[in-house]
């Protein structure tokens, strides 16, 4: 049984949340904090704002969606196997720093 | 407001389940389908077997992890904006025949 948690942010920095590369970086270590392996990245930055990051993992995958005008994002970090995905999700909310949030595990 | 269903499968083929290039082109055609444009696919065949792929979306994302030994798969299918991501899982439940499915809507 994996989980896959659900996170929604709000209220965060336009700035933060139009940085392809920081999201990147950021996925990758809330990945690999959370017990993952990154098999591959890949993202993309769409005009006139928002960045999409995709991780696929060994361990199923994690994924960022911002809409900056918003102040929003949406992440999804699944794993399979023995890791800690709530580690992940934590690293992002640090980093993130949203007004509010919230967060939902589905086990699956 | 995006709609992101979570779809788990059960009772799937060993075969189609492991099948890399089948499962990238159900992704694909069901994301189209679903009214959503596909920017990038990734993929990665597991050994001894397993198949995760990742659409990135102009929407959003599109996903299957396969656990064929299980005849078992989770599919992710989020997007926003005005498409119809209910037509994509219908597509892909039609194309995996599985015994039976889980299928659950979160707006996000």
């Amino acid at each position: 049984m994996g989980k896959h948690y659900l996170l929604n942010l709000y209220g965060c920095s336009f700035v933060l949340l139009n940085d392809e590369y920081c999201l990147i970086d950021l996925l990758e270590n809330a990945a690999v904090a959370s017990g993952a392996n990154v098999v591959q990245t890949i993202s993309k930055k769409f005009e006139p704002q928002g960045v999409t990051v995709l991780c696929l993992l060994s361990e199923s995958h994690i994924s960022i969606h911002t809409w900056p005008e918003e102040g929003r994002a949406a992440v999804d970090v699944y794993t399979c196997g023995d890791g800690n995905p709530k580690i992940g999700c934590d690293i992002i909310i640090a980093q993130l720093y949203p007004q509010r949030y919230k967060l939902e595990c589905i086990g699956r």
